[in-house]
C-alpha cells in the first residue's frame, strides 16, 4: 500500500507519534492540525501540511483522524469544511479515536452516502504504544475495507482485530476501558490495605503478581503507586471521559455496571482534587486519603 | 530436609493434592482428619494415621494444618486434643489455610508460649496448583523458621515469599483476593456489556486480553464465562468466605473497601440463587440477570 | 396578575391538570402541544391554541413550559418558531421541566439578549401535586421577576421557595431527587431484608416509620411494594432522566455522588427488565430479584 | 405492674435515663453495672445495687438488659454470675441492646430451657428519646410476655409495637438502621452537590424537606450537618456496629445489599480520621473531603 498518501487529523500526544510510524513506513503524508503548529512540526519532518479536514480528504484516499471525543470527530468528518465535503469515491476515513458507538455508526452512515467508508479504530497501549508502533488496534466496519487498510495499521500497531460492523472497535475499547478501570481500582484498594496492614508493598506486589491476581495494571501502575509516581502514560481526566463514554452507552442499552459506576465516581474525587491530568494510577490518592494511610514506600 | 516426618491435618480438595506432593518428595507423612476416611485413602499411599491433632504434633517436628476458616483452626489447634497439647520443642506448626490475621497472630503467641513456633502460608492456585505443585506460597513468621521449613513449601509450590511477620502471609492472601474478586468482576461487567452491544465474546476478549486490560482472571475465567462453563477452580462461596475476612479486617483497621465490598454483595446474589458451589466465574450469573441478557456463545 | 393571559407549552401528565389550575383561578389560557390534539381538549374548556411557541409567546406575556428533558426546552424556545421569536419585551419564561441547570443558564442567557426574563421553577409532588394545585415550586431567577410570577405559582402549588439566580431552580429539584432516590433505595433494601428474615412487612413499616427511619418515600412508597402496587406515581424511566441530569451536572462540578450512581445502575436493571414506566417504587423488584426473596404480602 | 422489683443492667449513656424513667414511673429497681460507679449514682437515687447479674436475676422477675453488643449480652446473660444462674421461675429478661437476631434467638432458648422467658426490645430514638421517655421500642418474644411487660415498656417509650416472635425485634432494629444510613448518606449527597452548585444550603432543605425528599434525618440532621455541629446523637461508631450486625445478618440470610455496604465503607473513613465518637451526620465529612467542598453555612 506504500506510495497511498495517507491523511492525519489531530497530531496531539498519541497522534504525533503514530504519524510518525507511517512516515517511517514509507506513507507520503498529509496533515492537518487545529492547533497549526503542530502540524508544522510534522511538515519539517516530511510531512505535506493541508488546510482543512477537507483538503486532506481530497488529496488522501485513506484519512486517519486522532481527536479527543465524540463532538471532536463530529465537528472534523461533518462540520464546515470537512473530511465529508472531500472524500474520494470509495476513500477510508479511518477514526482512531475513542469516541460514542452511536455517533460513529451515524458518520459511517453519512458517509456511505457519499461513497466513502468509515473504519472506527480506537487504539490501546498508551503513549508508549504510540511510539513503539505497538498499538493494540481494535477495528469495526466492512471486512473488505478493513483488509484493504491492513497494511497502515501495521505501521502503527501490533495487536490489529477485526471485531465486526461499524462501531464495533469503539464497543470494544469501551470493553477494555472497563477492564482497566475496575482492575486498577482493585489494585488500589488492595494496596491500601497491605500498607495500612504494615505490609511490604513491594514484597506484596511481588508476591501476587504472577498469580490470579495478576494483571497489566498490578503489575505496570502497581509499582508506580508504591512510588508516589503519577506522571500519566495516560490521563485520569481521559480515563473519566471514556468512564463516560461507557456509562452512556450503557444507559442506553439498559446494562447495570455498579462497579464500574463506582470507579467512575471515585475519580471525580481526584479531578476535585485537582489531578486530572495525572496518570490514571493516581486514584490511589483517593483510596490513601479515605483510609488515612500513606501507601508508599518508606523514604519516599 | 527429608526424613524429617510432617503432619498434616486437613485432607479436603487442596489439603490431599498437597500431602500427596510432600509424600512424593520424600518425606514421611502423619495425617489426621477430622472425617477419619479420607485419611485412611492416604495411609494406603503410605501415610500414618494419627488420632488426633495432638498425636500428629508429637510425632511431627513439622506439622500444616490446611482447613477452612478461622475457627477451624482454632479447634485444630488450641482446642482439645490440638496440635498445642503436643507441640515438640522447637516444633513448626504450618497454616496453609486462608484465615484472619488477627487470629493468626494469637494462635502464634500461645504457640511461642509453649516452644513453638508458627508459620502463616496460605497458598493460591487452586485445585490444578495443589495437584501439580505450583501454588504460590505467601508466608509469615521468623524469617530463621521460614528458612528451616522451605524445602517443605518447594515440595507443594513454585512462588514462595517471605513477606514479614506472623500474620502478613494471611494479610498478602488477603490483597491477593481483593485482586481477584475486582478484577473478576471487571471481567464480568465488560463481558456483559459486549454481549449486550452484539459483540462477539471471544474475539473480544482475544483482542483486549494482552493489553493494559489483560489479567489472569480474563485469560482464564473469561472464556468459561462464555462458554457457560461454571464448574469451580475456586467455589463462590469460599471467595466470600475470603471477602468476608477482607472486610472484617479491613473495618478492624478503618480501611474503606468500597470495589470490593460491592463485589461480596454481588456474591451474596449468586448465593441466594443457590449456586455458592459453583465457581467464582459464575457471578457472571448475576450481571447477566440484571443486564437481562445471556452473554455467552451462540449455540451454547 | 389575573386577566394576564398565560402561555402553557406541553400538556402532558402533568402539564394539563397544571394548566386547569390556571384556568381555575381565572387566567386567560393560551396553550400549544407538539401534539395538538392535547391541546385541543383543554381548547374545550376554555383555553386558546396557538400554532406556535413563537405564537404562544407573543400573545402571552407569561409562558410556561412543561417538557421532558432539555433538548425538549431548547427546541421550544431557541427552536424555529420557538418561544424566542416571539418573546415580549419583559416578558417571562417559566421553565417548569426538569433539566440541566446549565441549559437552563445558556437559555436564559439567550432571552436575557431579547429583553425577555426566564424563572426556572421544576415541581415537585407527582400527579397527585399537579392536579390539586400543592406542587411543591423551586424558582431560580430574578427575585422581582419571581414576585411578578408569585400569583401564577400560587395557582398550581403550595411550597413555593425562591432559592436563588437562573439554575439554582433545577439545582434545587435535582438535590431533591438525590433524596429520593437514595431513600427510597434504602426503603428497598430494607424490606428486602425484613422478608427474608421473615418479617410481617405491614408491622415492620408501622413500627419504624415515625421515628428517625421515617421518610415520605417509606410511608407512601413502602406499601405499595408491600401490596406489589408498582401503578406509576411518577416513573421509573423519569427518574433515571433526572438522576441522568444530577450525574452529568455532579461530573462537571467534581462531585462525587456513589450511592446515587448505585441507585442510577439498579434502576437500569430495571428498565432491562422492560419495566420502565411502573412507578419507582418498582426498584424493589430489582432487589427481589437479587435476594430471590418476594418481599410482599401474602397471598397476593 | 408497679410494685414489681425491676433489675437493670447496663448503665451507659442510654440505660441511665431508661432507669430513671422506670424509677419515676414507682418501680423498685435493682442496678448492676460492670464498672459499679455508674450503679452507685442510681443508688442515691433511690436503686439498689446488686454485686452480680445472677443477683439481679434472683432478686427480680423481670432484668432488663442494656448493653453494647452481642458478646456484652452473653456475657451478662450466660458468664459466670450470669442472669441465667438467677432466673426465676417464669421470670423475664427484656434485652434492650441492639444485638445479632441469632444471637439473641440462642439466648432465648437457653433461657427456656431454665423456666424463664425473653424479649428483645431494641430502641430508637437516641439519647433525647431515652430521657423523654418517648423511645420507639420493637418486640420480639411471646406475645403473653409481651403483653404482661407492656407497663415497663411504657415508662420508657411511646411508640410500642410487638413485632414478632424471639428475634424479630432486633431484625426490626436492624431495619430501622438501613433505612437510617440509606437515608442519611441521600441528605449527605445531596448537600455536598448542592453546596459546590452554590446553593443556599439552609433555603435548600427549607424547599425539599416537606415534599417527597422529606425524612427525619433530612429535617433534624441536614441542619446540623450545615453548622458543622457534630455532636453525637447518636455516635458514628456505634452506627457502624449496627451496620456490621446488619451485614452479617444479611450475609448468612444471601440478602445482597449494595446501597447499605457502602454506606458501611464510607463510615470506615470517617472512623479512619479518628471521629468514630461523633454523630452520624458527621459522615457529610466524607463527602465534602472527597467532593472538596465545605458544604455549610458562610460564616462559620
Amino acid at each position: 500500500m506504500p506510495d497511498t498518501p495517507i491523511g492525519f487529523i489531530g497530531l496531539g500526544i498519541m497522534g504525533t507519534p503514530m504519524a510518525r510510524n507511517l512516515m517511517k513506513a514509507a506513507y507520503p503524508l498529509v496533515v492537518y492540525n487545529r492547533t497549526a503548529s503542530k502540524a508544522q512540526a510534522l511538515a519539517q519532518e516530511g510531512a505535506q501540511a493541508a488546510s482543512s479536514p477537507r483538503e486532506v480528504a481530497q488529496r488522501c484516499p485513506v484519512v486517519i483522524t486522532m481527536v479527543t471525543d465524540s463532538p471532536d470527530v463530529e465537528a472534523v468528518v461533518l462540520g464546515k469544511s470537512g473530511v465529508i465535503e472531500g472524500i474520494q469515491a470509495d476513500g477510508v476515513l479511518i477514526d482512531m479515536s475513542t469516541i460514542s458507538p452511536q455517533v460513529t455508526r451515524a458518520i459511517a452512515e453519512q458517509l456511505r452516502k457519499r461513497g466513502g467508508h468509515m473504519l472506527d479504530a480506537p487504539v490501546s497501549g498508551g503513549l508508549w504504544g504510540a511510539q513503539s508502533g505497538t498499538l493494540a488496534i481494535m477495528v469495526g466496519g466492512e471486512k473488505g475495507v478493513f483488509e484493504r487498510c491492513l497494511p497502515v495499521f501495521q505501521a502503527m500497531g501490533k495487536t490489529i482485530v477485526h471485531v465486526g460492523g461499524n462501531g464495533m472497535g469503539q464497543v470494544t475499547k469501551l470493553v477494555n476501558q472497563i477492564l482497566v478501570a475496575g482492575t486498577l481500582n482493585a489494585v488500589c484498594e488492595a494496596l491500601v490495605f497491605a500498607a495500612k496492614a504494615g505490609a511490604d508493598l513491594e514484597k506484596t506486589i511481588e508476591a501476587v503478581a504472577e498469580g490470579a491476581a495478576g494483571s497489566w495494571q498490578l503489575r505496570n501502575l502497581g509499582p508506580r503507586m508504591v512510588r508516589g509516581d503519577f506522571a500519566p502514560g495516560f490521563m485520569a481526566r481521559l480515563q473519566q471521559k471514556d468512564l463516560r463514554l461507557i456509562l452512556e452507552a450503557a444507559r442506553e442499552m439498559h446494562v447495570p455496571l455498579p462497579g464500574t459506576a463506582l470507579v467512575h465516581q471515585l475519580y471525580a474525587a481526584l479531578e476535585a482534587d485537582g489531578r486530572g491530568n495525572e496518570g490514571t494510577q493516581a486514584l490511589i490518592r483517593v483510596h490513601r486519603l479515605l483510609a488515612g494511610v500513606e501507601a508508599r514506600k518508606k523514604g519516599e
